[in-house]
């Protein structure tokens, strides 16, 4: 299937100028109309879901025979996602919720496309902060319709990097999580921690950040559009044990275009949790060589 | 002395917008001009020298009986500050440098005023995000004009918290920092870190965030005009060990006003280190006294 990719970057764009408007809109509310998702910490809110019914619609309008994979569904689906070679939406229609119930102005869309499971078009809106990050394969990436690129600084120790903390709070995963921040401050200049994958991935790609690495986070939309930004923004993406990056694991080491081997090898020698997503064979058999060396 | 709240209010909303002009003037070109302070963590720039020269300039012109305390008037001076009950202007031209230098878009400007060891002034102003936030005792709080009040979060599994992970990179400092952070995650909804104590306290008294603490920040410049402004927003401050709050002690616990004393609950089982400044006489005895109940 031939696939327009300045055609879908400008679909994408205004699906998620539209989202966003839906999400300013309700800026502030938040505190109302709030289910329970799986626990106290995974919220869900009657925005998000139309921000994807809306974003749905106006993909399937433009692009009739691409598949879709969007959280919210995903969710109402059990969380089943099968991923094919085929051009697919991967789509987050608010990430940032827990923000989003806070009033904690960083929340945002993201939708990015994948083609033969390399993500090829990202698009990641703030609409509080009225940033719009955009890319696609080959094309460059810009952040509000200018240029951007990735931090220069090669010092682990000069380096700001960002994760997030997740919502599973068991004993195991707390201490697997808090080893690794606690192990990356040691060793770099300091932590941050926004709430939202996707505006991390932008950070990185916009040179704010100069890393930023999670494991566990809720599926491929969290990061399929940042991804695509950061690459073309000429970061790297890696999986965080070291390895080649997959965009189905629920992992991600997003860095600029030094500083992503020597953040993995911190990672290696950290606790993990049986919770947690594991490093895909690839991925982890490229982390053992790298250790043995 | 008489002090006039609402001029002095007025005067330094003056300044902070001065200041802030300079900072969003140099954003972007952070990464030029830095120098080293006592560790690779610790920045300045001459942005950061500029905006106080600017401040204090402003504020004694109109009040050249009142005192003066700026970050970095008083690096020069050796770190040697001495509070009185006389009308003290707490500046930080720049908070949150290390995000200036980033580029990341959490820098503002504090402005405080002590009158007999109380703040009775406050103004912190974020000129990337354009958000002013203001009070005067009695006065009331106000974000960009608008009322601004702590969210009704009485729940600490529904509260988001913040903190910083300081600039100490000792073992000890980085083990009780991290045995605080991981003590709260496990039994709150989540943590942010932006990078600015002075933005923090903002967040909590706008209810963006329902707590902050932080132990070890720089001085009284970062926290005076934030504990005004969210008294008067309604919030409570304490010290984290849950005793009374003291401006000169380089710690502070501010939440809404239900949650501070659940929270130095949960700070006073947890990891202290030695090169972190202790609980004031008056609070730790408070918190002794809880703790035996």
């Amino acid at each position: 299937m031939e696939v327009d990719l300045q055609q879908c970057l400008r679909v994408a764009r205004e699906a998620a100028l539209a989202a966003g408007a839906i999400i300013k809109q309700n800026f502030g509310s938040g505190q109302l109309g709030i289910q329970q998702k799986s626990s106290h910490v995974d919220l869900v809110t009657e925005t998000d879901k139309r921000c994807e019914e809306v974003i749905q619609s106006m993909l399937q309008q433009h692009f009739p025979q691409h598949k879709f994979i969007g959280e919210e569904s995903a969710a109402a689906n059990g969380g089943q996602v099968e991923l094919t070679d085929a051009p697919t939406w991967m789509v987050d229609p608010l990430d940032g919720t827990t923000n989003f119930v806070h009033s904690y102005p960083f929340t945002c869309v993201s939708i990015g496309l994948s083609v033969k499971r390399q993500p090829v078009v990202g698009v990641v809106y703030n609409p509080m902060l009225g940033e719009l990050a955009a890319a696609a394969h080959g094309l460059g990436a810009t952040l509000n319709d200018q240029p951007m690129q990735v931090s220069s600084t090669q010092d682990l120790r000069a380096a700001l990097f960002a994760t997030e903390v997740g919502t599973m709070r068991s004993p195991e995963t707390v201490a697997a999580v808090f080893d690794r921040i606690q192990t990356l401050t040691a060793n770099m200049r300091s932590v941050r921690c926004c709430g939202s994958c996707a505006i991390n991935l932008v950070g990185v790609a916009c040179g704010r950040l100069d890393a930023f690495y999670e494991v566990g986070f809720g599926g491929c939309w969290d990061v399929a559009a940042g991804v695509c930004i950061l690459r073309e923004a000429g970061g790297q993406v890696l999986d965080p044990a070291g390895g080649p990056w997959d965009v189905m694991s629920r992992r991600v080491l997003a860095s600029n275009a030094h500083l992503g081997p020597a953040v993995a090898q911190l990672l290696a020698g950290c606790k993990t949790s049986s919770e947690e997503p594991p490093a895909p064979a690839a991925a982890a058999a490229v982390a053992g060589s790298s250790q043995d060396s």
